[in-house]
């Protein structure tokens, strides 16, 4: 028989890594009920259309899509918005607003691999229905940042724009709406040279073109200042100030605006925000997300919602990258009997430490004493308990701490006490 | 715009139902690291053949089946132990013996929807790869009980069959290998009536016939006494006494034997087991595992292995049934600003409590003090903050018990204590 081999651009995961990724997800998860968000999942796959309505016929291409028994087409879900929004419509409408939900999930593009992007990747993402604009806004993104405060994820920077200011910009242009689309994909780029190029071509407003390129080249405090300044003559403006108050007020004071956040999807209606860790170079956005009017899309209701979505393998790097130490899961205790006499005595001891909440293995091998202890060793175990003959005769053990190297004898019923 | 559907025969999960549904994975996963057993994951997709190959050609019709960019045949995963075999054949065959690795993921089957049956659904399992057979087997069905206690699932039965023993009875009965195996299968369905009616048809030894039906038809305490009886004479019935011995070692004395337990599949070579909830009725079984060599059959080495696999969504559905308590995660604290004043010093607090770790929620939708009482008592809230004008003056807050109806001031930096 051949090797199977894993299907291209997807990966396995092993114990230790594993390990760090349940304990960021569970981080996550936590952060997330602490905000009063409940978990929701749906499917795997949905109906081909639902990505479709969210994202326009361009994402066909890039869906992994079969056919259902009933000749439905259906799809392996590309992102989870879409699901959690048609959830949404189809059974939690007629909930007390707001309606705040969280989801984690893995998603599939149908691409070609290329470094650091894989066909099957993980999300983890939030959603908050019903409320009023600011106050989403604010509970979102603080959301969002908190959680990264949670993982120990400190260097990082929340970018926040407004389509409201964006649009207004593009508008004075007076250019045709498909150029004003790809000025604003330019702009969210930060491709300066080639917009200035394309605005030229479209005979833009020269004053304009001045305008909207000073704008969305300011960053951080310059930014910050520019909205403050106008805040009482536009209301974008001032909406994006009253925002960054609420963050202060969150404890979040380090929140930088940036006009030129455009997203890509259609259905943004106001605030967007990015959040980039820097230390991941290039492809440094690890969340994306915004104000938007979705369930409409889907048939329901219009309804006022934020929401974003981390990239989890990009955090998971993100937290590599910044040496921040994700707690692994060493093995506590390692039992070696020595002879078969001390093999019940150390299931016994074995069962008594699990039921305890301690890790603890033993040996299956039958291993000599220094195979055993190089196992042990290798495996991480931080303790190693011997039960021999001398052991067995007087109901005692031998605990050997595996870093310091220190051997003692203990009473077999104080284990728990020694170690 | 229409509504979309959820695809048939998949399931929406809410809050509710996804606290408690995590709450047993976190379970399940935490007892397989007390007994050192590492966490894997793997594609969700594989290879159409690595399913062919463990399950023969008939799985095609139930796979989710589609074609990758290079057109090959992918499918999505109809189970995980094919996958975690796949998986450690192509990485972990050097590593030290024994491999011990669990893992928790949704599989799919492409079959006709019916009651309690999903087209997406879940798998908990474990394989302890490398060992000597007794030694892994114990550990094995320990972890598999150990994790059902852990759950407080206490109404289960294990049956613990073993193939040497099965296949000696059916060699007996003298019949051609195709019938053996359609007997295998009534054996493992029960149902003794449609075997003997088979067994007479294919002029099977009276006497062997008779000598098996006995023997599969032993339950409990009866099948185990026979063990003890045959074991002098019989290795397959020595082994499955001494297993009985070490599983009582671990502290799990109620293990019956069942000589009928025969599991679907070619590749178990020795022990066999089977758990049920008899609770869930007709379709009581959660867990199915047992000893066997699959390595070889990925292109690997020849490797003794035991594993198991948990239906998860039986167990959520045993626990329910069984009235096992799911603790569920109310919010600890909904705050109440009244007047636009408040705002701030409410959202204050509310970082002030999540940074703390008590899960926290402030009105965002403006509601007066009726209406959001009784939003917090919808979501239910144990605690409602409430801070007006009196509260704002003197620095403190109004605690609401929403059980109890006890309100009581205090001061705005003594609230975790009054809570």
């Amino acid at each position: 028989m051949p090797e199977f081999q894993r299907p291209r651009g997807t990966r396995d995961f092993g114990p230790e890594e594993m390990a760090r990724r349940r304990f960021v997800e569970v981080k996550m998860r936590e952060t997330a009920r602490l905000f009063g968000f409940g978990e929701v999942m749906t499917p795997t796959f949905e109906s081909t259309e639902l990505f479709v309505a969210r994202s326009g016929e361009g994402i066909v291409d890039e869906l992994y899509a079969f056919e259902d028994k009933g000749n439905r087409k259906i799809s392996l879900r590309p992102e989870l918005t879409a699901s959690v929004m048609r959830f949404y419509v189809n059974e939690m409408q007629s909930l007390p607003k707001p309606v705040k939900i969280f989801y984690f999930g893995n998603c599939f593009r149908y691409e070609r691999p290329q470094a650091g992007r894989y066909r099957e990747f993980f999300q983890l993402g939030a959603e908050l229905i019903g409320a009023p604009s600011i106050e989403s806004d604010a509970e979102v993104i603080a959301l969002a940042l908190a959680t990264l405060k949670n993982l120990g994820l400190e260097d990082v920077a929340v970018r926040i724009g407004h389509l409201g200011v964006l649009n207004k910009f593009i508008k004075d242009l007076k250019i045709p709406e498909n150029t004003e689309k790809e000025a604003r994909k330019l702009v969210d780029k930060r491709d300066f040279e080639v917009l200035r190029i394309i605005l030229d071509g479209a005979q833009a407003n020269d004053e304009a073109t001045a305008r909207l390129i000073e704008l969305v080249s300011l960053e951080g405090e310059e930014a910050n200042s520019r909205a403050r300044e106008e805040a009482g003559s536009d209301k974008s403006f001032g909406y994006l100030t009253n925002l960054l108050d609420r963050l202060k007020a969150y404890g979040f004071e380090n929140c930088q605006l940036d006009f030129g956040v455009a997203r890509g999807l259609d259905y943004y209606t106001g605030m967007v925000f990015e959040i980039d860790a820097p230390s991941l170079g290039a492809e440094k956005q690890i969340c994306g997300g915004g104000a938007y009017t979705l369930a409409d899309l889907f048939g329901g209701q219009e309804v006022n919602s934020t929401g974003y979505a981390f990239g989890f393998d990009r955090i998971m790097l993100a937290l590599e990258n910044s040496g921040v130490n994700v707690p692994s899961q060493n093995l506590e205790v390692y039992i070696l009997p020595i002879g078969d006499a001390a093999k019940t005595v150390s299931i016994g001891i074995l069962s008594e430490l699990r039921n305890a909440g301690i890790s603890a293995d033993m040996d299956l091998m039958g291993r000599n004493m220094s195979k055993a202890m190089k196992y042990a060793n290798n495996i991480g175990a931080e303790n190693v308990i011997l039960i021999g003959e001398k052991e067995l005769a007087d109901d005692s053990v031998t605990i050997r701490n595996m870093k310091s190297g220190d051997q003692k004898k203990c009473p077999k019923n104080k284990i728990k006490d020694y170690l």
